[in-house]
């Protein structure tokens, strides 16, 4: 009853068809045809109005777009303006099932999620009763292969800290054995020296980003102006293979230099000044401008984590929850032993690591704690999401309509060979990316006729449409593009 | 509509009479008038079962009790036996207006909160067209006096890193002026080295709490469990004033002391290494112990840090929000210069910190950054929060049964000295601690008794109940001390 008051409400948006069996049902049947742009040019008037109101008190030098979220539905994002765009950058790649997702809205007005919300508990301390149900039914039934604990967190930065923080302590452990801390731990640590606190390191790789606190930040190899007068840990940076498309033409130069880069990592754990306690990867580095590495590159530093000692962490908080044709990115790779722990956030709407072992877990209590740890809210949201990508067979969708796009994308860079270089991501679902010299250009006017596209790196545009993305959303993405380049 | 609804299926726990206009009347009318316990051991049967079921995909070990939250009612905690317990420690003093509260019912099954909970922005970039004003009529309204801009943030611990972020880079932009990134500090900052990534330091007080994350535990020094083994920055710790107790005995000593960490604070911005951007400092060191410093102290920090030209980041995540009598803590100092920075978390279920100078806005966007920055749900809680402080005059609730608690425990300290020694908090509303040498088993007899309490630092226990603590609820509290201490 209170979830169908909310959608009358609504009138734009209401329920997916439940008879949805193949993936070409519109899974939102009152989403627009089309986008629909109003204004003249953009941000259009009231947008203007508004936003310099916003900045008396809120920094919006990074504001694309004032949104009337009442009005998005679907794939279709709308702004203050009544313009009306199809969304294929999905904030930042973290709107899973749709804007005013109809189930969603239903488990969002439910009592649980009322008392979620205004009993806020410290999860560590006071966890509800439900707690257990809520991540067997939730978060755990998304856990990868191998997985089967997890430590919840409030978002990308913090899942990898907490994550770091546990290797660092597996570390010790692995030196420590079962004795005790020693003084000399236990004194220095207060002054933030060695022994107790220890120079250890994470090591991650050349482009990659993994957040922006501190310890993230410092795993972070994106670009400068994310890390500029930011303190850094002294900790190592391996280089990122750097494979030439399309990867049919270069085959034997790709795994060249695919080993280069593992015999890289290997050099620096061996030798790093501070010892190596973990290796951080995103499985496509997302961020740093959509970088790709074959799964034997990720096998092969498996092998080598395992042989030296080191964990790995497998950084899904954009590459995680169905977008690749998988419901993790790590299981294109075809690992014989999983990753030590795979962080989440973004698309699960909710955040934190998995882990395997119980060694994980440090010797005492309180050495991985904080008052919220993460949010209930939240958790119930992402076993909706769940529920929802089973039920519409979302991870096919994405691999099929992923593999639409980039077959004609593919066609349109053989038309087009300027416009589309280095076009990755065959086989990855919709998390399709390409170079474009003129980057920045073509998203403004793919914006001007309707369709939001985000870029990353230097010089790349990356596609990060939802799950619900279908093969009509993207002829309209495909033939908007055809259009920019036909009239350059 | 959709809250009587809400509130119908939670029969315990109705509407608070809306004329209560003074701190006597009841805020929830349908309290339990008492605790109840009904188990003969803590935890009991159905309790034991389920943690057990926990622990296999949870770390149980800092669990102290699980909770049926619908069973719960202002000031009072049901755990899943049925056992109900006056709460006087509030989710590590997080929960501001009571379990169950109606209003925040109301704004929790609202259309805005549905839809923030749906359509969850990417803030920076895409905030909703409401955000404007969501943040002046919510958490702009509770801004500290001279701070009037906010950052938005996701728990404690990033408030504070932001923060510090946000001082390292005004602290470069000090001596770049306007000139742009060099070179070198552009490829130095790729490898996390100086000049890009600074040496600066965040200097923080002996016994401070500001967090778990790495920056944040880097200025925390709290106790060396909550550190060990982690990585840390090598920043300086300054002394925090020893008060001796009572206050009133030791008059001179105490200032000297005061004195004394001032010099001592002024000689390591001076001196230390790694140069000071900001200093960080909780106006009563709670994790740590619940220490106090005269207003007199603060006001010398704040005109050290003037003088030196070092950020003075108040940390106000578990001391803000009306606790102290006031509802910010640093308002007892009578500062005539605004803090730089105030940070908060807690009891405003949101997080962030407040500034006031447009030059802790970075020179560039994007610097200061996340893909979620905060969450507009948990910005609509906090407005509803402050409307129901404001309706109700909690802050003036928290002074007067703050003062009445405060006496009662100082006559109780009189005639128990060894069970109450070092009570502080006089003239700071229900912000009351105490040390007591037999603490833990005091805590646990209590909740046998049906009090909640908690402890901090070594042998401190500190009484953090919500804004809704009234003369009848401090009543219980001290009669069960009492009682535990005659039984003794």
């Amino acid at each position: 009853m209170l979830a169908s008051n909310f959608t009358a409400r609504r009138s734009l948006c209401v329920a997916a068809r439940r008879n949805a069996s193949s993936a070409s049902a519109a899974l939102f049947n009152r989403e627009p045809a089309a986008p629909r742009i109003r204004t003249t040019s953009l941000p259009g008037p009231e947008a203007q109005a508004a936003v310099s109101q916003l900045d008396r008190v809120f920094d919006t030098r990074s504001l694309n777009m004032l949104v009337d979220y009442d009005q998005c539905c679907g794939n279709y994002l709308a702004d203050v303006d009544g313009n009306v765009f199809l969304d294929v950058f999905s904030q930042i790649a973290s709107i899973p099932i749709g804007y005013n997702n109809p189930a969603l809205a239903r488990t969002a007005s439910s009592p649980s999620m009322v008392s979620a919300l205004i009993n806020r508990p410290a999860l560590g301390n006071f966890p509800s009763r439900d707690w257990a149900e809520i991540l067997s039914t939730g978060l755990l039934r998304a856990a990868p292969q191998g997985l089967d604990q997890v430590f919840t967190a409030m978002a990308g930065s913090d899942a990898n800290e907490t994550a770091y923080k546990a290797a660092f302590m597996w570390r010790r452990a692995q030196e420590r054995g079962s004795a005790d801390f020693t003084d000399a731990e236990l004194s220095s640590v207060m002054l933030n020296q060695a022994p107790g606190s220890p120079n250890y390191s994470i090591l991650s790789f050349s482009s990659g980003f993994h957040g922006r606190l501190f310890g993230s930040l410092s795993t972070t190899r994106s670009k400068a102006i994310h890390k500029l007068d930011i303190p850094a840990f002294d900790w190592p940076v391996a280089p990122f293979p750097k494979l030439r498309y399309p990867l049919e033409a270069h085959q034997a130069e790709n795994e060249a230099e695919e080993h280069r880069c593992l015999r890289e990592t290997e050099k620096i754990i061996d030798q790093f000044r501070n010892p190596v306690a973990a290796v951080v990867i995103e499985p496509i580095q997302s961020e740093g401008g959509d970088n790709h590495a074959s799964p034997a590159f990720f096998r092969g530093l498996r092998e080598l984590t395992k042989r030296k000692g080191v964990l790995m962490i497998v950084d899904e908080v954009q590459t995680g929850v169905g977008a690749t044709g998988k419901l993790w990115a790590h299981e294109h790779w075809g690992l014989t032993s999983p990753p030590d722990m795979v962080t989440f956030s973004k698309k699960a709407q909710a955040a934190g690591f998995y882990y395997g072992d119980a060694s994980l877990r440090p010797n005492k209590p309180y050495r991985q704690f904080n008052t919220w740890m993460g949010d209930p809210a939240r958790a119930l949201i992402f076993r909706t999401i769940l529920e929802e990508i089973e039920r519409l067979r979302l991870v096919d969708n994405t691999s099929s309509v992923g593999g639409y796009l980039y077959s004609r994308l593919d066609s349109l860079s053989r038309q087009f060979p300027d416009e589309i270089q280095n076009l990755r991501g065959k086989d990855r679902g919709t998390f399709i990316a390409w170079d474009s010299p003129r980057r920045d250009a073509i998203i403004k006017t793919a914006k001007s006729k309707g369709v939001n596209m985000g870029g990353s790196g230097e010089r790349t545009i990356r596609l990060r449409p939802m799950l619900i993305f279908q093969k009509h959303h993207a002829d309209i993405l495909l033939d908007t593009l055809e259009q920019i380049f036909k009239s350059a």
